[in-house]
């Protein structure tokens, strides 16, 4: 009797997460298991001998690769006449931590998420993972090219506004000189090189106004650096304003 | 006749670049001049109106998510019962600049680049950077599958020993770049020459995470003192977190 119920519940909830992948990402699954494996967050491990954690860990670490290369390839295509910096840079906007996790949020992955922990759902960057580890799942199971089709359609051309990401890039940089100019304050954005160990360059900005240093900021590209000191900048301003 | 000279070398270079493409990769590229692209250093850009630089850094872009997926995938089936941790770490390996400007010199690659300042081509990374370029162009030229087919079969089988590197002491150095890259921490490995007496030069290096200190090392060499301070810097974080 006890099995019987057990039996359903299990396969209704199959048929449940069927059913989201499909609203989500707009196809059935063929291998409803590696779904739920990506699902299955790390506090809620499930330990086998030999050491091996099963939870979604190897997934998302295959999905972030796919992400990586589905996103690359897209906006590669979309910006032919776009240098390799800008294609980083927005890459790095669509694929952050904070992004993945809110779109996690919006996809309402929590709901179908295994958890053994929820405080360390909420501390860990949860979400995003989960979302990494499903298009690693979707690869294995649907291959490279179905997954890049998926993603496209319904994620990038759903999901983000990628006209409003460029825009975005600028803003706390002109923000800044706007307010310089009509404060009447000297801006400067002050730019180090520093050599790294792979031998790529990292660029080191520092918004200093009137000679005081104001913020700092670090990246692999000097529009990247300047922004995100200019952010910091906004920031500290807005706070002592 | 000089007109005829000039597209006689064009075609026979062309044609050299073909071969070599087969005799590396086993297979005759399609569109040629993405190859020649790739092997377009950035010292030798050609600038376009509306500031697209002509060189090799898109492709580059491009191929290095192709390869991390590759590897990610190879890496994900081959070792079926490792943790990510180990999956991650033995990326990294594979796909390090150093590694990969060994195999693009064993490779060969330089007689087939343009390379505008030799200077410029010692310093940086000049010649993983093409392989990279090279993998995106054959990636853009055959499609995924085919591109990790290729890899797999021609680089990793033929380049790399897998059960070597997993045996290879962990680079420490690395695990910490990777943390760092990942975390969007901000990472140095400051290095002070010490004279000893004997005409000797001993090598400090101090770890540097967002400003703090936090671990120093010495050695006879700069690789060794790296990574001894890489390591007990690890040490150090483990235990943090």
């Amino acid at each position: 009797m006890f099995f019987k119920s057990y039996l359903r519940f299990y396969f209704s909830f199959n048929k449940e997460l069927r059913k989201s992948i499909k609203n989500i990402f707009g196809f059935y699954p063929e291998n409803i298991f590696i779904y739920k494996l990506a699902l299955r967050h790390k506090s809620a491990t499930l330990k086998q001998k030999g050491g091996l954690k099963i939870n979604n860990e190897r997934l998302e670490y295959l999905g972030d690769a796919v992400l990586g290369l589905v996103v690359a390839d897209y906006l590669f295509k979309r910006f032919p006449f776009k240098n390799e910096g800008f294609l980083t840079e927005m890459r790095s906007k669509i694929v952050n931590r904070a992004t993945l996790n809110k779109l996690s949020n919006k996809l309402g992955l929590k709901n179908y998420m295994h958890i053994g922990n929820s405080e360390q759902y909420h501390s860990r960057s949860a979400g995003g993972d989960a979302f990494e580890a499903l298009v690693g799942a979707i690869y294995l199971d649907k291959g490279y090219n179905f997954t890049k089709n998926t993603l496209i359609r319904y994620i990038l051309n759903l999901h983000y506004d990628i006209e409003q990401l460029q825009i975005e890039e600028i803003s706390y940089k002109s923000k800044m000189i706007e307010w310089a100019q009509k404060e009447k304050h000297r801006l400067e954005f002050v730019m180090q090189e520093e050599k790294e160990a792979k031998g790529k360059s990292r660029y080191v900005v520092t918004t200093v106004i009137d000679n005081q240093h104001l913020a700092k900021a670090y990246d692999y590209t000097i529009k990247g650096a300047e922004n995100l000191s200019a952010e910091k900048a906004w920031a500290k301003l807005t706070k002592l304003e």
